[in-house]
């Protein structure tokens, strides 16, 4: 066999295969295994009797376009359509011309990191955040630097206070803030009114751009959280603001979306043309009829109560279970717990393939949620896909494998 | 307004929108141009009957799957039904684990040339070669080097004298040779079987990559035409095949695969992670199912004699209305024409508004397809997308403007 390795570019170098993933990897054929590791929606949610109705009519009323190559934007309906839902759900107006469909939010990341970032530029995103959002700023040689959270998001004072203390050259450096303002991956918190202002005022001082990513705000369980994203509260156009149908719809239709900024929509297009062309014509439509029909708004409404019910019995369950040296989030929308385990020496990445084999249990640790080496005793705890029994069951069993080790 | 342009990474800056693009843009609003710029399946060919069938039971039989997050490599099943595909149609064996579904055979070229170049490698292509898989491998920072075509294909001896004269350093930079070695885009010519045999031989005599684009090959209209892949003719795993269900089902499902080597399919797969972390499950599930149930051979039966025809008629054209001085290539298969014409000063590119607005008729300028500046005088012509009546017609504004400019 010959030796690839000669031929791989510095990203294929230094790109290495996660363990904790080829463990989470086999969990398919352990039946036995509770698993917490999955981000991922619950399938009783997909509107199937609806999409068998909606492929069927696109088919059908749009074949000739809807099966064709279209246009790297996205189809200009389709972007119409998002438009229109998101002045509906997150009370901002945008041009269509400033929405770029994309092969889900991870290409809206990926797209976005090239346009943006050289290698040695900086990203500031909240520590611990969303793994493969890292990974993709990682992937167009982007550094790091995390600002911890606590029950109201981002410590912007903190924020602050890194930028004001890095060097020029260093400062110079950052491109832009990535945050999940709302129900935020890995912890479930969302920033405070103040905190959005405050964040905004620190953009425009020290001339920063912010990527909003905002998959989860649909779904949020608790009233008084203020769910307006900062692409709303924007006066200067330093916002970029993703989202998806990954949550609301269905994850394996692959559609997103960046509400993007003059100029920059031009060379974000450019960069996503050689990327993929553009995303699945045929998917696009399916979205912008399950919005215009109103099939996602019932999915939401059908998901909050769901997720909520989830949450409360997974909460409650730690709360009977879990020992006192922990700690864990109380998210107010999403889709995870995410838990710290105050215990000398508790590696929660280390004990994965125990939990698995032994306790049956599994979740992702948390330190790829950390940009900083932090978070060995942490880890993310999915609630929305498993079953009231397997919650109330996995609990139990994480509950023994934090107390026996 | 802000300044975006301080933002943009080196590729942003460097990606400038193509004028050409934008003039073809602006095709869709003006119905009386005739247009063979596109590169596009004829869509009386998509199985409408068929896809409906199918997506309403892949829904009902697999939704809980279908709808859901999938493998970053594609969903298993997808993948061995790809598998069989090639044995069926290419001759070639191939183990699943190797097989990659890509966002369309685009995505399969990014992710292909961000795991193999760095800014600096060079690429060796056909000369005129595919513009997006130029592109893509400029994106990554690769440069190019072309291999003139003739009606059998790339010159192999070119190649090698290429190479032969190469400073060992500039050689060492060389990562693969980049071949649409049947029915070509854009000429539509064939690579010979002497000259397949002699691309592996230096491929291996300079231990280089071979990057095999095929999507054309399902539609050959001529006898005695050598579709056998490079990669069915590889003994010591240098090929890399990528295809695409693009022109033999529907390119807005946007379904590719790559057929990938050893450890290198992992680092492919790693890349892809953070890129688009799968491609769509449900239009994955779709594309597994056209192919057991035969959806796919019929299309290719229904296109074979469809695109023969309109290959002879506008061959037939060009023969009665094209002036002595315009060579054009005689496809075996595919999409395109390939035509250059030879009178002093003639420029495709600066010539295509005047096409459109006086002469109503539309082309890809063939420039761009070349990677050394020549091509010039030289355009891409699509003979699929047409009816009868505006191939005859279009050919024939085509030549006046030749004639007259």
């Amino acid at each position: 066999m010959l030796d690839y390795s000669k031929y791989y570019s510095n990203l294929a170098k230094r790109i290495k295969a996660s363990e904790i993933r080829e463990i989470l990897a086999i969990l398919k054929t352990k039946r036995d295994v509770i698993s917490f590791a999955g981000g991922i929606p619950d399938p009783t949610l997909f509107p199937k009797q609806e999409l068998v109705e909606i492929a069927r009519d696109v088919i059908e009323q749009y074949g000739d376009d809807a099966l064709q190559y279209s246009e790297t934007k996205g189809v200009r309906e389709v972007r119409e359509a998002v438009c229109k839902f998101m002045y509906a759900k997150k009370g901002f107006k945008c041009d269509l011309e400033d929405v770029i469909i994309t092969t889900g939010s991870q290409s809206a990341l990926d797209i976005i990191a090239r346009t943006l970032l050289d290698p040695g530029d900086v990203v500031i995103t909240e520590n611990p955040s969303y793994l493969a959002a890292i990974g993709a700023f990682k992937n167009a040689g982007g550094r790091l630097i995390g600002v911890d959270i606590d029950d109201f998001g981002m410590k912007t004072h903190v924020l602050e206070e890194i930028l004001r203390s890095m060097s020029e050259v260093e400062r110079s450096k950052v491109k832009f803030i990535y945050t999940i303002p709302v129900a935020q991956n890995p912890a479930g918190v969302s920033l405070s009114s103040e905190r959005k202002k405050h964040l905004l005022e620190i953009a425009s001082k020290y001339d920063l751009l912010i990527l909003e990513d905002d998959p989860y705000s649909y779904i949020v369980f608790e009233e008084g959280v203020d769910k307006t994203p900062l692409k709303a509260l924007d006066r200067e156009g330093r916002v970029i603001y993703i989202s998806t149908i990954s949550k609301i719809l269905a994850p394996g239709l692959r559609i997103g979306w960046i509400i993007s900024l003059n100029d920059l929509t031009r060379k974000i297009e450019l960069v996503k043309q050689y990327v993929d062309l553009h995303s699945p014509t045929f998917t696009q439509y399916i979205t912008a009829e399950a919005i215009k029909r109103g099939v996602i708004d019932k999915v939401i409404s059908r998901a909050i109560p769901l997720y909520k019910a989830k949450r409360d019995l997974m909460l409650k369950a730690m709360k009977e279970h879990f020992p006192e040296y922990t700690w864990y989030s109380k998210p107010v929308g999403g889709l995870f717990i995410f838990a710290y385990v105050y215990k000398e020496g508790f590696d929660a990445g280390k004990l994965l393939p125990l939990a698995i084999e032994k306790y049956k249990v599994a979740y992702v640790p948390g330190g790829s949620f950390h940009v900083d080496g932090r978070g060995a005793n942490s880890m993310r705890i999915n609630f929305s896909y498993s079953t009231y029994e397997q919650i109330i069951e996995g609990i139990k069993r994480l509950a023994t494998l934090i107390k026996e080790n």
